[in-house]
Parts: structure tokens; C-alpha cells; sequence
């Protein structure tokens, strides 16, 4: 199927609805624009009122244009919108890109407008970008389309950019030269009536002048479709997602901003996490990770090696690529052999490799080459500090012909020097392939993208279990509680499902009578605890239907009783299923918590954290949506600080990590099974000194 | 005392020796720094080779300069800077800057050579800023002296900076215009082998040139001074530092550039926090705080309003706000009135205050004035998106208009434009009291800071009580452990030292006999544990020496005898003192850890955090040093998660937060009354459901 955007991001002949003389206008803008990239189709111009703008022929309407325009550009005031939609469907014009703001953005009136407009784009089959957006660009020599009222003209690049915010898509072209960027294509989505973000990854997957997607998103449409064809789009080229609203007051202002609720933040990570997409907190890391993926092919590894003129900034660098999980390179006795015959007695030859501040642009040269041809390194960081002469374009050329000759390994500059030096490099590097920055926490953070990158990609080939299971067992839990019309299982229940799906649960039996009770009680073994199993009562101890620390058969008698006693009391005996007799799990700080919840439009997602009370707390709880790969399963065990509980800590023994992604898993497998599951949590799931997992309490919603 | 930097940052007259007319040499470009800045004073060069440089006369020793020398830079090879110091002396020059390098920082023979120096400083009563430095710098009006070889001259400011990487300072001088800032002075403190950077804060403490003081360290040179300095002129003055080596593979770098012991980074964290020192960890942000504590006053509360044309990255920094501890004024019905007078109908007037995107110059000048005059706003931060027509720099000027109108209210710019931006700052605003930024987040963080500094200027009103304490008690049970020759205190002993300072212990008693026992069980209530209380058995629990879970007086007795019967077979009685009888504590989940290490140099250290298993796996503990002041104490409490466990959840009451201050205190009186303890560490400190506090187990070693 052809992409809705293919005939908008390519046209061959464009016509701009509201084109203008009037100079500051944005009809005026858009064809200053489009001229002035110089569109390499024919181009339009719509107004009852002109007959020619900056060149161009401007025709009354749409349908008088005397030959076929492939799409039109739209910038009329909103309540002429649908009009202009229907002289463009009477034109046979299908593909719209619509600047006009005042649609649900702006509240309630807005909102019926847009209802209407989105009924004759279906009615009439459109293709639409907007309404409220900066419009689209495609920089591509053979289209070299500005469709937007973006002030500066982009610059050539291989990056992609889709923006819900239409200002910060144009925001961004400004800064382009500062970021040392070039752009391919930019979507300013605007209100995504029509086209949306999903549409936008999707057309550039298969755009074979884009290489790297960036997205700024608000809030997520359709997150079904949003993680199919994420998961698809970055297997070949790698997305990289500023999502804003992620604090409680942020989220408030994104959903004021666009009408659309923001979701959860910590779900939604879990959703782009699991596309292979790499996060951002900052629109400068965005663009510094941008910069590093367009110019470095992956590293084998994650070993970084510091060439730098200045100690300083090489420490502050090995402190960011701590923080960022690279490796500070261990260099080889054969390579600091090296890097010593060309170094003075001064230098240090350890990594970060200390070059002194007098080194030449040749000891630049020279032990850059070293570092390419050390097997033991994976990527490399320049420093240059301007400090007596100035080399600065001299070593960023060097460095940039060093990368002809050794294409493969990563290597990025970090230009501690005056402003000049940008301007310099436009002129005097003009194809300079090395990644440019000025901080060094910027040039790792780059790099810890890329590195990002090249493990999402590898983590692909090992392939997802599927776990026999007892499917049937409960589906027969399910619909008998269907049929009683109840939402939440039954403690028996819920220990079923878990049983039926090999989840860890401890041993347990479900009694009517006491003798029964104290058969079960005999197999599993003392300390017991019993719980009352209902379908109904959801507060057990509230009513006196949990009893723990039961360590002979005389205690089991006595609690049994009074339990009975205190449930006739309440009349509550009819609505109590059984009495479940489980083995004692003792109390360990090592405490978990399992589940999934259906979180807003997002589906079900399986949750992984530190549990028991330490989920408020200390929030290191983090979310996947199902179905889960392996490699889901593991990312979420690693998410938070539980992977540090999990390990071996003074004498408790270290959890199997395989199990626990197992269990991961098969929860997944659960609701993918039964999607009437609107909840189950097992929390504190507990791992015992001697590294086994039992889930002390599990709730299950359906 | 006058201070030791007195002379050198403020000669009448300076000599260079070393001074060269060889292009590209330091010495020559000392001579050019210095004569480009006009330095107010005489200027000479030293040379034996040369008569003039840069139509500065040169003698062939510096004793030979007819008039008299304030201060002498020296720039001649290590092996000849001894006898450089003997002719200075000679010349009765004692004020230097040695920019020499090849000291202790090359390793050992260097070392040899830096004592030989310290030693003929001392002897002579010198004041020497380096060796291996970049030099100094004195932007001040009445005196504009760069004695360095940093490449660019300097711009004038408020701002000092002592920097222990000298090319990082000549580095930073390169990219001030980029940071849109100025400098008053520049120390490059080198390996500090006289003058220190405490010697340079205290300098500055009294300059009336100098508002904030910026710090790059490695490694903290004698700590007890340095709280002390650093207490004292961050009372009056904002002192920001970047401590690099946060990490162990940069505290490794750290210490094989500077040739001293970065030491460890979480207590270095501590003293620094003591001392009111704002932390950062990028040069970016140390220059970004430094931004705005230079041209903003200090707010009255943490209540940001933003005020932007686009919505995107007003939700971006509403985001960094909430990371930062910022908080989104809730604007009042009043100010929501006056701006919906002002702005169009699609505009927000919630905060983020969206104005849309086509918002002219009029609009930011009148909104802004709205938010400065709402009493709800403690500072602004306006974000200009180039978008519609230019008009960045008439934006920075209205705001700049108004901030003469209301100069007390902070109020920063954002401006994602064109490059030429900055260069029309410098020329169409010349004055501009506006902290000018790229990017929001660097913005957010530079107010951040500015709010960080006013919290801390408040908390220094609050005293700190002195609480009345059995010191008695503790100075024999100190005595007698040293009379024996002991280094851990017995647990009976440390129960004893807890109790004389007021710390939190469960009940207990220490019996000899099994009666005497009985007797304590029967006071303090069953539950109880028994432990042998010894000097010489470290590990009690391998040796049999701990029983726990005694619920009845047979119960007791039983393990009693056990317990003797056990230390019988091991010949360990003599080794015993008594038995310790305690009150059980039942385990919680909220455990913490109290104690006080001697770290490095760096003195007693009070620690705080989450305990038990936690300590390990979390590294959720912070520290200060002693003697601990009220507001480190609650510092101490806030600074790592634990806060969070001490507070109500699912209905374990809250711990009360002024006793758990108060402990700390007491902790910090206690191991100030008493230097020789060398380690206290109460882990687990449990906090019951109820809300108390108890130190299960005390460790006491002097």
C-alpha cells in the first residue's frame, strides 16, 4: 500500500490556498518559502484577490488551476477550511497539508470544526497533514520542497524529524547550524486528524534518503499500531523519541496544549522502550544523539578511549560515560607503547589519554590513528581545548581524514574554543563526517545512543518461549466468573491461574472442613497461614479471614474456629468459597512486585519493581506492554534498582535471573490469552535467602 | 592578615621571567596577554637574551630591574625555577606565579623538585600561586592584569573562578561570549603547592569586584579549612563547584592527573553541601548558575511562571522544573484576567502561558509585566521561538526594559534562534541584565540554583541546640576500653554510649547470672534476644553467642545455658563480660543506617540512608561532616531517598522528623566530644509501625 504521505512529501506541483502579497503574512511566508528552496516542481498560488506572488501565478480557486497539482498547502483562516476542502476534492487535489489553526486545540467550538473536517477527509478519501502545523519539508535535491512557514531554509541531511509541536519543528531549523545538522525531511504534525506520527515512521522506513527518525511527541495516538510499526521501523533505522509531559505538571500542560490526554509517562517509556526507540529527556540530547547516528557507524562495544589536550575535561568525560554505561577503555601495553613513542615524557598514556596542552595537530593525528587500530577500543572521544595556538579546524580535519581511512569505528570531537570555529567548519570541513560538540557531556551522551543502539539491535536475535500452559484450566475460572458475574478472583482462584500459567506461588490447598484443612496443612509442611477464599469479600482481614504463624495442628484448630465463628457472626459464610492453607513464606527484604494493568488507551503492560511498601516510596517500578519479548523481559528486569536486589547480597543467594524473566513472561502469555484481564498483582513477591520467588499475595481483576 | 593572593592579583608593577619575542612560546604570549589586556601597572620582562619585547624593556635578571617588582610570573623550565625563586628573593620579590610545570605532577622526581620548592617558600615567606598553572587574571578596571597565557583576552564580569585544570580557565575564557558571560578573575590554581583554592575563596570573600565564586576541583586540599573558609565567604558570596571524578573511573583519572587523591566522591559531596557550596556536574551548568546568579536577584519562593510563544518547550521545561524542585505557580483569577485582556482567545492563559506562536514583541513585554506584578510569581522564565518574523532581539531588549522597572524578581530568556543572535546581544543590548540560554533546560537549572542558594541563606537562621549528654559515662567507658587495649567496644559498652548520648536503643540490661537475666526479661517484656557483650569477639553469632525469638523465661533459660555450654566448649568465657539481654524489636521494612565513619582526610563523616541490605544495593546514603549543624542534619535526611520511607505509608505511621535531626546530632556531638572514636554504625536502625525508632544493632570502634 502506498504511504498517505508519499504525493505530500514528493509533489510534483504544489498550490498554496491563502498565498499572499502581504509580507509578514503566513500566505506570504509559505511562498517565500517555497521559492526560495527552490522547488523543483511547479508551484501555484490560490487568492481571489492576486494574480501573481514573488513570480508565481495565483489563480481565484483551486479548481481553476489549468493543470493537475498534486497538493495543496491550506493556510486560511479556520472557518473557511471546509470549504477550501471541497474546492480541493471538486480540483480532484487529494493531499492536503493544513496550516490553519482553530480546530480541537483550541476547545469545544474547535473541536465540532474538526469532527466536520475529518468527515470529508474520509467522505472524500484526502490525504491531510494538521489542520495547526508548520507544514512539511523535504530538502531531497530532486524535490527540494519548503512546504512551511519555517523562517531560515533547512540544510541537507539524512535525519528525519516528525514534531507535534509545529513552532518547535521551525524552532529547530534555526538552530540546525549551531547543532551541526542537516535536515532530510520534516512533518510538522500539528493536530494528526488524518496523518499521524505512525504515518510519518512509516513512509520514512522505506524513504531511502532517511536515515535516522526523530520524533517530539506529546501524547501517543493509537499505541497499538504506534508499537507495531515502531518495532518494525527501527529494525532498520533507529528512532530516537523526545516525549514531553513527563512530570505530573509537565503532563498537565501537554494536555492542555494539545487537547490530547499525555498518558502515563512511566508507561508510555515502557511502550517506546519496547520499539527499540531511544529515549531523551532534552531537545540538545536529541539532536546530539541525531548527530553521532548520521555520521558513526555502530561500535562493536561499549569501550570508550579519551584523546584529549586538557586532564579536565577527559575526567569529567569518564564521569558522564560512567553515568551512561560506557566502559572506560583498558588500553593494551602495546598500544600505551604507542601512544608513548609519540608522546612527551609528560603525557599520560593511560586512558584518558593525556596529550598535554601543547600536543600539535600530529600527536592528535598520530594517536587518534593508535586508538583506531586498538582492538581493545570501540569508540573514541577527541578533546581539543584551545590553549596555546589555535588548531582547532586543523585537528577537526585531521580527525576527519583519519575517518576515510577508518570508517568503521566511531570517533566524535568535543571543540572547547571561540564561536568562530562553527562558521569554520561550514567552509572548511565542508563534508566533515566527524560529530562535533563542545561539552564533553554532550559527546557521550551521543556516543551512549549510538552504543544504545547497537545492544537493541543486537538483543533481536534471541528468540521469545512459548510456555506450555494449562490454557484450558483457566479459561474455566474465568468463565465461571463471568457467570457468577464477579470481577475479582477468588484467593483459590487466583493461585490456579497462577498454577496453571508456573508462576511462583508457594504450596497451598484449599480446605472446606477442618480435617480437610489439617490434611493440606500436613503435606505442606508448618508455619500456615489461611486465607478466606471469596469472590466477594475483597477486604479479608477486615473480617477477620486471614490467619498467619500457625505452627501445630492444635493452633490450625483454634484459628480454623474462629475464623468460622467470625464469618457466621457476619453472615458473610455464604459468600466465603473455601478456606485456602498455605505454606508460610517468611518475611524477606528482598520484596517484588509482579503485575500488569490496562493503562489508559495503552493495552495491558506487564509492571516489574521493587515492591511490598517500597512501591510508593520509591517508585522503581517499570512497565512493558505485552505481548513481551525476551528481550522486554529482560530490559524490564534491568529498568529499575530491583536488578541490584536481585543479585547476590552478604550471604542471600542471587535470584535466576532466566526464571524471573520466565515469569515475566508467562504473565504476558497470561493476558495475551485472556484479554478480559484487567489486572493482576503480586505484590510483595518474595525472593528467600536461598534465591527462590513466591508471590505471598496475588489479586487477580478481570 | 592580608591575604596571600593580595599583591598577586593586584600588582603596580609585574615582571615576566621567561619572557620571549619566540612567536607561539608562553613566554612571548605572556607578554602579549598581558600588554592586550593594557595592564594598569609597569610592566618587565626578564630575559638574559633579550632588551625589548613587545615594546616592554627586558633585564638579564630580575634583580637587575631598577624599580621595584609587586610580583613576578615565572615561565622558565622547571630545572631553572629553583634558582628563579632564589633571585626573586634576592630581588625581594615574594609574591609569584609559577607557570612552569614538570613538578610533582610528572611523578617522583617532579615531587623531589616540588619539595625543594615548598621548602625555599617557606624559608623565604613567599606567596606562590602554581607551579603548573595557566596563570591569573584581573579583569577589574583599575587594574587589567592577564598574567596567563589563556588565548583570548577575557571580558569583564562579576564572576571569579579558581580552577585546579589551568587549560579548562583558558578554555572557559575561550567560550564566555558563548556563555554570555564576563569575568572579574581567574585563579589557575596548578598543583597548589602554596596557595590553595581555600586561599582563593577567602580572597574573593572580601573583593568588592567579585559577586560569585565559580570552583573545578579534583581533590580538596586540607577539608577541615576548607569547611571552615568556604562556611564562612558562602554566607556572603554563592560559591558553584564542579568536583570532577564523581565516578571511580573518574576519581581514578582524577588522581593520575593531579597526582592526589580525589578522594571519595559521596562525602566529598557531603563537606561541599556543609558548607552551602550549589553542586554541579557539567561545566555547562556551572556556567549556566553562574548566568543567573550574576544578573538575577534571589526569589522569594520557588513558584516559576513561563511565559513562551510555543507550547512545546513550555512543557519541556515545566518537565526540568519538577526534576529541579521548581514548582508551577498556580497563577490567580486576577492575573489569568489581565493577561486574557492582553492576549488572543487561542492563547493559554494557564501556566506555561502560551501566547501562539505569532505573539508580537508587545504581547512578551505586557504579559511579563503581568507576571511580575502577581504576587503568586517568585521568578519567570520566557521562552522566544523564532517562528514569524524576527524578533529575538527586540524581545531580550523589552524584558531587559522591564527588569530596570522590577529589578527584583528573577526573570531569564530562552531564545531557540539564528546564530548571529549572540553576536547582536554583545552590540544591540550592551548591558543586558537578562541570563540569556539556548535551551530550557539549562535555563530551569540556572534558576534552580539561584532557588537552591536563597533555601540555604534561610535555613542559616534556624540554631543548632546543644543537648545535654552524659559525657562522664562515655569518657570511662573510653578510658577503660584503652586501659585494656582495645579497639571495639563491647556491645553492653555501646548500648552504654548510645544511651549516655540519647540515641535511640531498644530496653535492655546486662546480666552475669541466668537471674539476673530473668530478672531484665521480666522488666523489659518478652520477647527478648541475648548476646554476649565482649571486647575481643567480633563476630558473636559464629561463636554461639546470639540467641534470639525468646518468648518465655524456659525458653530463656534454655538458650542461656545453651549459650554458656557453647562458650565453655570454645574457651571463650574469659573473653565475655556479661550477656546482654534487649527487648526484641519486630523486623520492619523501614531500615536505615546511622553511623559516622573517619573518611580520608576528610574528618568524621555523619551517615544517613537507607540500611539494612539496602546499604549495599542502593547506595542510598549520604553524608556530612561534623560538627553538624541543624540544617545538615535535616540536609542529611533529605538528601537520598530515605526521606521518603520516613514519611506515612498504607498506615505505618510517620517518624517524627526533629527526633531523627536530633539523633544525628547527638551522633555528631557525641564523636566531636570524642575524637577517638574512629567508626559508629547503628545498621539496621528500624522504624516500627508506630512510627519509632531503634538501633538493633551498634557498632563502636575507637
Amino acid at each position: 500500500m502506498k504511504s498517505k504521505l508519499e504525493k505530500i512529501m514528493n509533489p510534483k506541483s504544489v498550490a498554496i490556498i491563502g498565498a499572499s502579497n502581504k509580507p509578514g503574512s503566513i500566505g506570504n511566508e509559505l511562498m517565500r518559502q517555497i521559492t526560495g528552496l527552490k522547488f523543483t516542481g511547479k508551484i501555484y498560488g490560490v487568492n481571489p484577490k492576486e494574480t501573481e506572488i514573488l513570480g508565481v501565478p495565483v489563480y481565484d480557486k483551486i479548481y481553476n488551476i489549468p493543470e493537475k497539482v498534486d497538493m495543496a498547502v491550506i493556510a486560511v483562516p479556520a472557518a473557511a477550511v471546509l470549504q477550501v476542502v471541497d474546492e480541493c476534492n471538486k480540483a480532484k487535489v487529494k493531499n492536503l497539508v493544513i496550516i490553519s489553526a482553530g480546530f480541537k486545540e483550541i476547545g469545544n467550538e474547535g473541536l465540532e470544526l474538526e469532527k466536520q473536517l475529518l468527515q470529508k477527509i474520509n467522505a472524500y478519501g484526502m490525504n491531510v497533514v494538521g489542520p495547526n502545523c508548520l507544514g512539511v519539508i523535504n530538502t531531497a535535491s530532486s524535490i527540494k520542497l519548503d512546504a512551511s512557514f519555517a523562517p531560515e531554509l533547512p540544510k541537507q541531511g539524512r535525519i528525519a524529524f516528525a514534531s507535534q509541536s509545529g513552532a518547535l519543528a521551525g524552532g529547530i531549523i534555526n538552530m540546525l547550524p549551531m547543532l551541526h545538522l542537516g535536515i532530510g525531511q520534516i512533518i510538522s504534525l500539528g493536530n494528526q486528524t488524518d496523518i499521524n506520527v505512525i504515518d510519518a515512521m512509516e513512509y520514512w522506513e522505506s524513504d531511502k534518503n532517511i536515515d535516522i527518525i526523530l520524533l517530539y511527541i506529546e501524547s501517543l495516538p493509537d499505541p497499538e499500531r504506534f508499537k507495531q510499526v515502531a518495532t518494525k521501523v527501527s529494525k532498520t533505522k533507529p528512532i530516537v523519541c523526545l516525549k514531553a509531559g513527563r512530570s505530573k505538571a509537565g503532563a498537565k500542560a501537554a494536555s492542555s496544549h494539545t487537547g490530547s490526554l499525555a498518558g502515563d509517562f512511566a508507561t508510555t517509556k515502557g511502550l517506546l522502550a519496547s520499539c527499540g526507540i531511544i529515549q531523551e529527556i532534552s531537545i540538545n540530547n536529541l539532536f546530539c544523539i541525531a548527530q553521532v547516528l548520521e555520521k558513526c557507524k555502530l561500535p562493536k562495544g561499549n569501550n570508550l578511549a579519551i584523546l584529549t589536550n586538557v586532564g579536565g575535561p577527559g575526567i569529567l568525560a569518564t564521569d558522564t560515560a560512567d553515568d551512561e554505561g560506557l566502559n572506560i577503555a583498558q588500553l593494551s601495553e602495546e598500544t600505551k607503547q604507542k601512544l608513548t613513542q609519540i608522546l612527551p615524557p609528560q603525557a599520560s598514556t593511560h586512558n584518558p589519554v593525556d596529550m598535554i596542552a601543547s600536543a600539535p595537530v600530529e600527536h592528535y593525528e598520530k594517536c587518534a590513528e593508535v586508538l583506531l587500530n586498538a582492538p581493545e577500543v570501540d569508540m573514541i572521544l577527541v578533546i581539543y581545548l584551545y590553549i596555546t595556538g589555535k588548531h582547532d579546524i586543523d585537528v577537526l580535519k585531521s580527525l576527519n581524514n583519519l575517518k576515510q581511512k577508518y570508517p568503521n569505528k566511531p570517533m566524535v570531537g568535543v571543540f572547547m574554543t571561540t564561536e568562530d570555529f562553527n562558521d569554520n567548519i561550514e567552509q572548511q570541513v565542508p563534508n566533515c563526517n566527524i560529530p562535533v560538540f563542545e561539552f564533553v557531556e554532550d559527546a557521550v551522551r551521543g556516543l551512549s545512543g549510538l552504543y544504545q543502539r547497537k545492544k537493541y539491535l543486537d538483543s533481536q536475535n534471541i528468540s521469545t518461549p512459548n510456555f506450555k500452559v494449562n490454557k484450558r484450566a483457566v479459561k474455566k475460572i474465568i468463565e465461571d466468573a463471568q457467570h457468577k458475574n464477579v470481577n475479582n478472583l477468588s484467593v483459590a482462584q487466583s493461585l490456579e491461574v497462577f498454577e496453571a500459567y508456573g508462576l511462583p506461588i508457594p504450596k497451598w490447598g484449599s480446605a472446606r472442613t477442618l480435617n480437610e484443612a489439617k490434611d493440606i496443612a500436613l503435606k505442606i509442611g508448618y508455619p500456615v497461614v489461611l486465607k478466606i477464599s471469596s469472590n466477594t469479600i475483597l477486604h479479608k482481614s477486615d473480617v477477620g479471614g486471614v490467619a498467619v504463624n500457625i505452627n501445630t495442628p492444635e493452633q490450625l484448630t483454634a484459628k480454623w474456629n474462629t475464623m468460622i465463628t467470625n464469618l457466621k457472626r457476619q453472615n458473610l459464610t455464604d459468600q466465603v468459597d473455601n478456606i485456602v492453607v498455605m505454606q508460610q513464606i517468611s518475611n524477606s527484604e528482598r520484596q517484588f512486585v509482579l503485575g500488569c494493568v490496562k493503562s489508559g488507551n495503552l493495552g495491558h503492560q506487564i509492571m516489574f519493581g521493587m515492591g511490598g511498601i517500597f512501591v510508593e516510596v520509591l517508585n522503581e517500578v517499570a512497565f512493558r506492554p505485552t505481548p513481551l519479548s525476551i528481550n522486554d523481559a529482560n530490559d524490564l528486569i534491568n529498568s529499575t534498582k530491583a536488578k541490584m536486589l536481585i543479585g547476590d547480597i552478604r550471604g542471600k543467594k542471587a535470584a535466576d535471573k532466566k526464571l524471573l524473566s520466565y515469569a515475566l513472561l508467562k504473565l504476558s502469555q497470561l493476558v495475551t490469552d485472556f484479554p478480559l484481564i484487567k489486572e493482576i498483582d503480586a505484590n510483595p513477591l518474595l525472593l528467600d535467602d536461598d534465591g527462590n520467588f513466591s508471590t505471598v499475595d496475588a489479586r487477580i481483576i478481570i
